[in-house]
C-alpha cells in the first residue's frame, strides 16, 4: 500500500474529508529541514515549493512554473493530479476546496504549518459550514522514520560583517512598532530573527538559520529556542543584550496567557495556531515584520562585504568554467554530479565560505528545461555531446550570499541555440541598464527582461529575479521582478537603494534545453533632477558570460558596449586571484566583441 | 470683490465651512459643457481637469501633471493654492478636508456633480461628525450669466459605421447584468449611452454625446433625455427598439419610487444623488458599466473605418506639415492661432468630418512645455524664430476619432533639442514594437516608452497613452499606459485585441520647449505558442515624423528599420490623396535614414 493510501486510511479513521500538506515549517520558511518534508514524503515531489491537498480518494499537487515539468514526472502514476498554479483556469486551493467540500465536511491541517493569511483567506472563500480540525499533525501517524527536528549551534556574525549591532536594530524595530500602535510583535520568520540578533545557525539545509520564535514588547525581547543550541559565548551575548531565552515550544503556552494587548504579527509568516491562541482575547492585527525592509536594504558594510563575496565566488565560477571548457575539448569525462562536486570543492577552498546557498543546479541539455533540476544518481547525465550546460549555484560566505547562473556552450551548438542564448543576454542587459523613477517596483521593470524573449513568442514561467539575503536565505522578500503581483511571493516592493535583486531571465524548451544567465544587481541612486529621483542597478556578479554562445549580429552597439565593459570589469576584478594560465584563458573569454 | 469672495460670502450666509467644486457634469464626464464650468468660473483655471475646494478664507485647486504650469499661472494672485495631485506629500482632497474640518463643520457640494465612489471614499476618510449638505448648487447663486444646459439634436450612426446594432448591444449588456445578479443597471456615462444606442449628439464641445441617463432592466430600457432633442426619425428608431423615453430630470423621481431591487451602477460614474435616492431601500452595488469594455474593444467594422479615418486625418496633417515647413522657409507669417485655424480648415474639407476631437494644441517653444496649452489672443505666439512647434490635434469622423501629435523643427535647432526629439522617438518606437503575454496592462508596458527618457533623468508627468473612442470621447477608459495605477483614471485594464491606445511620450522643459510624438495603436494578436497567447500593436496613425529633428547616430538599426518602414507605410497610404507636388515633398520627408 502506498504512503498516500495509508494516509488516506488515517484520514478516514479520524473523520477527515480533506487534508492540506504545504511545503512549510512552523515559520512558513521557503526551505525547510527534513522534519518538515511531509509533502515530499507523501507525494514524491522534491521541488522547493508545492502544496498537496489530499481528498478521500485522490490527491492534488499545486506547484509553480519552475516545477511543472519536474513535478509531472515525479508524481506520475501516484493518483496525484498536478495543478499548475498561476495558469489560467487552474483554481486556487481555496477555490478548489470550496468546489469539492460539502457542508459539515471536515478539513484538516496542522495549524502550525500554515500561515495565518492563508487560513483567513481560506475561511473567506469556503462555506462557513465546513468544519476545521487543525490540532493534529496527521503526517506523524504514517511517517514512522520521520527525522528529528534539526539541531545546530548558533554562531555570531560580528559587526564588521553585519554592519549594525543588535541594539541598533531592535531600536529601529521598536520605533516601527510604536508608529503602528503595537505593544507586542510576534516575529516568527527565521531569517528575520537571525538578522535581528546577528546570529546564524544551520537548522535548514543551505539556509543558515535556527528554529526559533521571538516576541518583542516595548520593554522585553523573548527568544524561544532549544536552549542546547546556545553555547556559553552566545548565552553571554544574549544576556548582555537582555534577551530572555525560553524553550522553543513554550511560545504556545506563553501566548495563551496574554490578554488585552495590541498585538501585531505578519499574517503571511506567523502560523495560524499562534493567531488562534491570541485572537479572541487580544486586539491582533496584521503588520509586515518591521525587520523585512530593514533587512532587505543592505547597509554600507554589508554592501562592501557582498562585493568581496562576489569576487571570491566569481573566481570559483571562472575556474569552473575553464575546467568545463577544457575538459570538454579534451574529452575528459564529466557528469552533472561530478561537475557539481567540482564546483563545490572550488567554493569550499574560498575564504569565508560557510555553505552552498542552495543545491547546485547542474543541468545538461533537456535537464535544464526543468528550471530547478537537481541531478540524482539515476538522472545524472554524462557531458559527452554538444549542447548547453546550465549551472545555477551560489555560496554563503561571512561576506554575504551569492547566486549566479551561467549557461555554457559545449561543442557546436545550433544557430537557434545561439539566437536563444543571445536573446537571454539582451534581456539581462536591458534590465541591468534600467534607469527609473523612485517608486517603481519589479512589475514596472519586468518587461525590460521579458520583452526580448516575448518577441520570440517564448516566456519563462517564473519571476525574472528575487531578493538575496546576507548570509541568509538566497530568496529574500520584498523585492523582485515579475510581471504580475503574486501576493504570496511578496516580491513587488518599491526599489530602494541598497536592495539586492537577481536578474535571471531564461528560455526553457521542454525535452531540448534550458538557458539562464543570472547576475545579482545592487539598487543604486542614478541622480535627481527637477523631475524626481532616479534609481538604477549596479551588477555585482563577476564571471564571464559565454562568448561561444553569442550571435554578435543580434546585438546592437549599446548592448555590445555593456557586455564589453562588463567583461572588462570581470577581468579586472578577478585576475589578481588567478594563475597566469587562468588569466590568459580569462582574457580570451572576456575579450571585446 | 472677486467671484471667489462672493462665493465665500454665500457659503458663510448658508453656513458652509467648505465647498467642493469639481470639473464635472451630472455624468462625471471628462469634458463638460459650459453650464458645468463652475470650477473655471470661480478659479480662472481653464484646464480640463481640476477640483476646487473652497474654505472660508482660502481656496485650493487640485490638478494633475499636465496642468501644473498652466494652473499656477492662471490662479496667480487669486488666493488659491495649487495642489499638485500625485506629487509626493500632497494630500488627497479627502485627506486635506479631514485635516481642515472640525466636528460639526458643514461640507457642501452638489450631489449631482460628484461620483458615488468619491463621496463614499470621502466619508470613509473624514470624521463621521462632519455634516454634509449636498442638495444645493451654490454656484448658481453667484453665476448670474450662467449658460443654459446644452441643446443639440441626436443623429444616428448607421451600422456600417458602428458595426453592431443596438439590439445586439443590449443583449450583451443584459447578459453581463444577469451574470452579476442585477435586476436594474443605472447607466449614466454619456459616451456609454451614445455607444449603446448608436446615437450621437453635440452637447459637449468636441465630444458628440448628449445629456441623458439610462435605466436598463431585464425587460425595459428607459432613456431620460430632453425630448426636444429627438426628431421624428430618431423617435421612430427608439420606438422600434422599445426604448422608453422620459424627460431628463425625471430619473430622480423615477428612482425615488424603486424599492427592493438588486440595482447596480458604476460608482465611479453614477452621481451621488442617484445613489442616495436608492441605497436605503434597495440592494445597491457597484458594477463597472457593462458597456465600458464592450465599447473599448472595437469590432471589425469599426477597425476598418478607423483606419480610413486615420488616412484622411493623416492627409490633413501632412498637408499642414508641408505648409508649416514651407511657410517658415519663406518667411511667411504664422502664429499659433493662424496655424490651428489652417489645420482645422484642412480637416473640415475631409469627407466624413464632424468636429475636432479636442481643441487643437498648437504650441511654440516654451508654450509647449505646458503639455495642454491652448493659445489665446493674449498668448498667441508668432512663429518667426527657430524652435519646436508642437501640434496635438484630432478629428471626429463618421469613421472614428483621431488623436495625433507631431512636433516640428523650424530652422536650426540645437544639438540638445535633437537629442531630446530623438529620445522621444526611440520611446515611441520601443512601445510600438512591444510583444507581450495576454494579461499585461499599461503598467507592465509603460517603461518601454518612459525608459529611454528616464535615462536622461527626465520624466513626463502624465500617462504615456489613453484609449480613444469611436466618434466619442478622445479619452476613453479602460486601457492606457502609465507606470502607477491612478484609480480615478481607470486606464489599467488588461489589453485585448481591438483596443486602441495612444502612444505619446514627451519631454517638457519649463520655459524652454516641449516635444511630443503621438501615434494611435491598435492592439492585435501576435501569435501563440506553448508559452501562451501573445499580443502587440499596429500603429494606425499615418503622418511623417519630422526627420529634420532626428539625430540619426542615436538610433540603432532596429529603430531605423522601424522608422523607415513606418515612413514607407505613410507614403503608400497617403500619396494617392495628395497632389504631385505634395507627393514629391512627402517622399523627401519619408525618405530612408
Amino acid at each position: 500500500m502506498s504512503i498516500l493510501s495509508l494516509f488516506q486510511e488515517q484520514m478516514k479513521t479520524l473523520g477527515y474529508n480533506a487534508y492540506i500538506v504545504p511545503t512549510s515549517d512552523f515559520h512558513n520558511s521557503e526551505y525547510v529541514s527534513n522534519y518538515f518534508k511531509g509533502r515530499e514524503y507523501l507525494s514524491g515531489f522534491t521541488g522547493s515549493a508545492g502544496t498537496l491537498v489530499i481528498l478521500e480518494n485522490k490527491a492534488y499537487l499545486w506547484t509553480d512554473g519552475r516545477y511543472y515539468i519536474q513535478a509531472a514526472k515525479q508524481i506520475e502514476e501516484k493518483n496525484i493530479e498536478l495543478m499548475k498554479a498561476g495558469t489560467l483556469g487552474v483554481p486556487t486551493i481555496s477555490e478548489f476546496l470550496n468546489s469539492k467540500l460539502k457542508d459539515n465536511d471536515v478539513l484538516g491541517f496542522d495549524g502550525r504549518v500554515l500561515p495565518t493569511s492563508f487560513v483567513i483567506e481560506l475561511q473567506k472563500t469556503i462555506s462557513a459550514k465546513i468544519k476545521y480540525k487543525t490540532d493534529i499533525d496527521l503526517i506523524s501517524r504514517v511517517w514512522s522514520d520521520r527525522p528529528e527536528l534539526p539541531f545546530s549551534l548558533l554562531f555570531k556574525l560580528e559587526s564588521f560583517f553585519s554592519g549594525k549591532e543588535y541594539s541598533e536594530k531592535i531600536e529601529e524595530v521598536r520605533k516601527i512598532l510604536k508608529n503602528n500602535n503595537s505593544e507586542m510583535h510576534i516575529l516568527t520568520a527565521l531569517e528575520d530573527q537571525a538578522w535581528l540578533y546577528n546570529l546564524r545557525g544551520n537548522d535548514v539545509k543551505h539556509t543558515p538559520v535556527f528554529l526559533s520564535y521571538t516576541i518583542i514588547t516595548l520593554d522585553n525581547v523573548y527568544l524561544f529556542i532549544n536552549p542546547n543550541k546556545i553555547n556559553i559565548t552566545i548565552e553571554k551575548y544574549l544576556d548582555e543584550n537582555s534577551i530572555i531565552v525560553k524553550p522553543y515550544n513554550d511560545i504556545y503556552d506563553f501566548l495563551s496567557n496574554i490578554t488585552g494587548k495590541n498585538i501585531t504579527m505578519d499574517y503571511s509568516k506567523a502560523n495560524y495556531q499562534l493567531y488562534s491562541l491570541i485572537s479572541n482575547t487580544n486586539n491582533v492585527s496584521n503588520l509586515t515584520d518591521p525587520t523585512l525592509l530593514l533587512k532587505a536594504i543592505k547597509n554600507n558594510t554589508e554592501i562592501k562585504n557582498i562585493k568581496i563575496a562576489h569576487i571570491n565566488d566569481g573566481v570559483a565560477v571562472t575556474k569552473f568554467m575553464k575546467h568545463i571548457k577544457e575538459s570538454f575539448k579534451n574529452n575528459v569525462s564529466m557528469s552533472e554530479i561530478s561537475l557539481s562536486d567540482f564546483l563545490k570543492n572550488l567554493r569550499e577552498k574560498t575564504e569565508g565560505f560557510i555553505d552552498l546557498s542552495f543545491s547546485t543546479i547542474c543541468a545538461f541539455n533537456e535537464h535544464a528545461a526543468m528550471m530547478h533540476y537537481n541531478a540524482t544518481s539515476e538522472s545524472n547525465a554524462t557531458i559527452d555531446k554538444p549542447g548547453f550546460l546550465l549551472v545555477d549555484s551560489g555560496g554563503h560566505y561571512l561576506e554575504g550570499t551569492t547566486d549566479i547562473t551561467r549557461t555554457f556552450a559545449l561543442g557546436n551548438i545550433t544557430e537557434e541555440m545561439k539566437i536563444h542564448f543571445t536573446t537571454v543576454l539582451k534581456s539581462v542587459i536591458a534590465l541591468s541598464q534600467a534607469v527609473f523613477l523612485k517608486g517603481c517596483n519589479g512589475i514596472n521593470l519586468d518587461i525590460l527582461a521579458r520583452g526580448p524573449i516575448w518577441k520570440l513568442l517564448i516566456d519563462y514561467k517564473c519571476g525574472t529575479g528575487h531578493g538575496v539575503g546576507y548570509l541568509l536565505s538566497v530568496h529574500e522578500a520584498p523585492n523582485g521582478f515579475r510581471w504580475q503581483i503574486v501576493p504570496e511571493r511578496n516580491d513587488s516592493a518599491k526599489f530602494v537603494p541598497g536592495m539586492i535583486t537577481t536578474n535571471e531571465p531564461g528560455i526553457y524548451l521542454e525535452n531540448r534545453y534550458g538557458i539562464r544567465t543570472e547576475n545579482e544587481m545592487l539598487c543604486v541612486e542614478k541622480g535627481s533632477s527637477e523631475f524626481g529621483e532616479f534609481l538604477g542597478f549596479e551588477t555585482i556578479t563577476y564571471a564571464p558570460i559565454d562568448l561561444d554562445a553569442i550571435k554578435i549580429e543580434l546585438m546592437n552597439q549599446e548592448e555590445k558596449d555593456w557586455l564589453n565593459s562588463y567583461h572588462k570589469d570581470v577581468y579586472n576584478k578577478l585576475s589578481s586571484y588567478l594563475t597566469e594560465e587562468e588569466c590568459i584563458w580569462l582574457k580570451e573569454y572576456t575579450k571585446e566583441i
